[in-house]
């Protein structure tokens, strides 16, 4: 079975179980899974999202000899499951099916809030700064990011991928005003910044290093033209920081073949 | 000195002090602002919204012996205030102004999520069910209560308003789809609805109460005809369900006058 799994990731440490016993996704998961089927269900999840990160659609694969049409385990699991994790969707995949062994898209979100002061209502979803930025050059600094490339540079270290040539398909950044009258004293409105990106997979990290890096484009404090360089040295220290958890957000995977 | 104020009404029982020493926005201020200015300071709030409702431009409005500038506040208090309550805005007011005595346009949202499995982010922020809604009906039964009328069907039991006639300016209904290319089994996409309501003011649970008969209308239940009914009844029991303080926002406030 394969489930569509959503969650606010503010109260878990990341998707992964640990060996400390803190809350986790996939441990919530075990739990949840092994009682209501009553037997040891163990769930392979797609992608090991870290503390704070939030996801609409992770996916989550296990087996199960209980006789259960797929369709039905969101209402069955979403009775059990906390209000911060929620089943959108339940799916038949093939015994032995590995989702993290699949070829996929995989898109991800990372949402700034400028504005000279933070939102309550935002404050477990974004990244707040007063920092205003200029959207162009953030585009045109993704733009260097877009297809085949070694990501060395937007890896934290200690990443244990034996590759790090990944290929990104598209990075879209829109920027909605929020209040619609309303400008800051740097000029511009206070507004929602979405970098949206998808590719076949992404290193340690990489998601919050190419926002931390756009950002600093955004600012002016590189020149767009620089992300290549950045590429180029294969160096973390090469590349911007890394943006905070809270922002990010995992929307989901689309299958590239089927199953 | 006028505060606009910002707050996640998730975890406090409603703007007003209360004698059980529940934690409420007022008594928070109230705390905060002493301790900033080493002085008794109660502030008088404009709206006293209810237990779990939020709002981006509620006013707070207090005396002080303190020298600062008004544009300040905001950088001084958010650094002492819990991160669900933020101060976007200082200004000066006259001495005595009393921010329910003014003439204002007041605005409020409701957001109702309609899909078939609640979405863990929007847990907080909006009212969700699995019911989908035929957005042009509620328009329609929207347009009923545009002007001048006697509310006493839309205000709860308990109110000690002596006058229930208030004015209704404009009452918009949109329908953001959440996720592009999903359906749900009733045929809508799953989406974000918003009523935007402003008026000269509210009566108790008001808002509430027309969003809670606005959605039976959007839902086949009543004809949309059957609101001037409503009204006309003066009857609370003639209304539709209070619909859930969690979808509720105090978007905030237009002053109709100068001070």
């Amino acid at each position: 079975m394969m489930l569509t799994i959503a969650y606010d990731g503010t109260a878990y440490h990341g998707f992964q179980k640990q060996a400390s016993g803190a809350p986790t996704i996939e441990g919530t998961l075990n739990e949840v899974l092994s009682r209501v089927f009553k037997e040891d269900i163990e769930v392979i999840g797609a992608s090991r999202t870290d503390t704070g990160v939030h996801a609409y659609g992770n996916l989550a694969v296990f087996d199960t000899h209980a006789r259960i049409e797929a369709s039905k385990l969101p209402y069955a699991l979403n009775r059990v499951l906390p209000p911060d994790i929620r089943v959108l969707c339940g799916e038949e995949v093939p015994q032995g099916f590995h989702p993290r062994k699949c070829d996929t898209i995989k898109t991800y979100e990372y949402h700034i809030y400028s504005a000279p002061f933070e939102l309550p209502q935002k404050r477990l979803y974004s990244y707040w700064t007063y920092n205003s930025f200029d959207i162009e050059k953030m585009r045109r600094a993704a733009g260097y990011l877009i297809g085949e490339h070694d990501f060395t540079s937007f890896c934290s270290t200690g990443s244990s991928s034996p590759s790090k040539i990944r290929t990104i398909y598209s990075i879209e950044i829109e920027n909605e005003s929020v209040f619609e009258d309303e400008e800051t004293e740097a000029g511009n409105a206070p507004g929602d910044i979405v970098i949206r990106i998808s590719g076949n997979g992404f290193l340690y990290n990489m998601v919050r290093i190419i926002a931390g890096t756009l950002m600093e484009a955004g600012r002016g404090r590189i020149a767009p033209e620089k992300v290549k360089d950045i590429l180029d040295a294969r160096d973390r220290e090469a590349a911007g920081p890394t943006a905070p958890a809270k922002g990010l957000t995992l929307i989901g995977y689309e299958f590239l073949q089927t199953f």
